[in-house]
């Protein structure tokens, strides 16, 4: 495999996952750190959610509930609870997860959480998307 | 509801996700704070596993990505991995679950995650299980 | 015990900690987590806080610690801050207790602490409470 | 105040609150870092633990709190278990506390720290102290 | 030595390292936490970053990365962002360092810090800083 | 570029930096998650260390700072001591970077910290290494 194959697989995976908020992140780096952006599209996008072996939406949710469970990436959080909506997650979905966090990460990790998935629902909620 | 309800419920619930294992953790804890082990019967597994919305399968994918990324919790990854594959995970899909973590909590929290999930899958071997 | 009562003895102590603030956390929830709400008010405040073998206050102290040191949790540590000044605890001894996590934690964890604590205090100067 | 009166007053204030189990720390540093070690006995416990405004038994059980909460810190757990036990705190406080921080830092972490303090409960046992 | 020569040394090598930001830090805490900060300055600036072994450059590299990693101290990261810089850092290192964390704490981690040091480098432009 | 120049530029710079040890890792993980170790290799190695901009000494420097700092990957802190001392750190560097960390991590996580570096340096004592 060439090395642009692995992007363009990367890019078209990001696409339908965050499709707009995924490109504005690359964007953002583009004039700092543009490598990091293309590592992004690369190995997490065309090398992991590319692979067989566990579906798009259940790789969405095991990535929303460790960041909320980490806690402190609030920004990457609110992409993937927008992904695991766009591919296939219900909102009640992504909010028995982040409940389910309280268990192994605390109440406030929860509440952050849901703090989040509040704002990415009401966004959806303008833009007529479930 | 009654209270005995709750923990009656938690009981069957920890049981079925965690077999024997489950239940080893609470007696650890019945001399010294059997109050801790009553409560995990009752909440995790009485209030938050029994909910309705998420199947069990994919609240067992959550905990083990989460516990994956916090990278401090050894003991419990342990357990929910066995979790995970007693109520239908694949082998496959827990290997997949924890690579993705090393995208978000970066490679340490994934190698450490597949070394526990290299001795679980050794127990079940020896256990004859999937 | 029934539910209810649990659920009862949780509002109370919820209110004779963090008083508004607290109504207000579980209002947020109400449209998105309601359940979530619940278990707040159940299980931290309900169970946990209700127990005998620690005074109030020094539960409280021990919460401001655990989140100064966690450092992901600010909106969890002021309305923590402000309880613990409700039932008992000095501004002076919330300020050495966050001195004291730039040992455990390190001083950004502390830096971050001092600079919550002191926007409660700004509040609680304004609605003139001590 | 000149230097050495700084680490004298920690050196007291440590063989107070750690005893045996302060030196050993100190100890291991000697060949390595002795400087980290003097610094452990200057900073933490020359100031901080000597400063007026909170009681040395409070001191213990924030720091017991937040190395339970932090879940990556067993050895320096296991020795503040046993300081605060050494200057006041009861048994039955510090597994309220431990208990406590699953609302905080999640089962995981509540269930390492019981583990931590029984085998402290357990030398003390041996050892003859409460 | 004097007390008094390690917080004089202190100060030196803060403004050294961090110029008016650092300051600011320092008298920010002077109204609720001035020990705080004389320990800000008598501790970490007055005795690690004045120790021979490493080059200051150094030092603040390391604190860039595990700033970075840890995630949850945007502040203090800012401060010591601008601190490389002013000890020697090109800002290619700091991006180097930054990308470099997504091995190690994961892409968010590197996301986060990368929107830091934007930020950090749009303020130094302004100020025809380096 | 063909995937398998980064493949092997990585593999070089694996045994350039960790030699046997980075070797192990990739093996340990042959039977249960081999892409992962393809990952390993392909992205930090054949991509980040790869890259100019910063030298590989201060590379293997920002990341033994970082897991210091983080605390939960003693594993890979061993290795990274190791590769930091083949690529041209020395002992006493290793030291400074450590006692660093309580500053920014806390005294518990340079403790540990000290515990792996003790731990590497003794292995090379009997390997005659430096």
């Amino acid at each position: 495999m060439k090395e642009s194959d692995r992007y363009a697989r990367g890019w078209a995976k990001l696409k339908e996952i965050d499709g707009a908020a995924g490109e504005r992140v690359i964007d953002f780096l583009n004039d700092i750190a543009p490598d990091l952006g293309r590592y992004i599209v690369e190995f997490p996008f065309g090398d992991v959610y590319s692979r067989p072996g566990l579906d798009l939406k259940s790789r969405e949710m095991v990535t929303v509930s460790a960041l909320t469970a980490l806690g402190n990436a609030a920004p990457q959080l609110k992409v993937h609870i927008h992904g695991a909506l766009n591919v296939g997650c219900s909102r009640r979905e992504i909010v028995e997860i982040i409940i389910q966090m309280a268990v192994y990460a605390g109440f406030p990790a929860a509440l952050n959480g849901i703090s989040v998935a509040k704002d990415v629902f009401a966004e959806r909620d303008q833009q007529g998307l479930s």
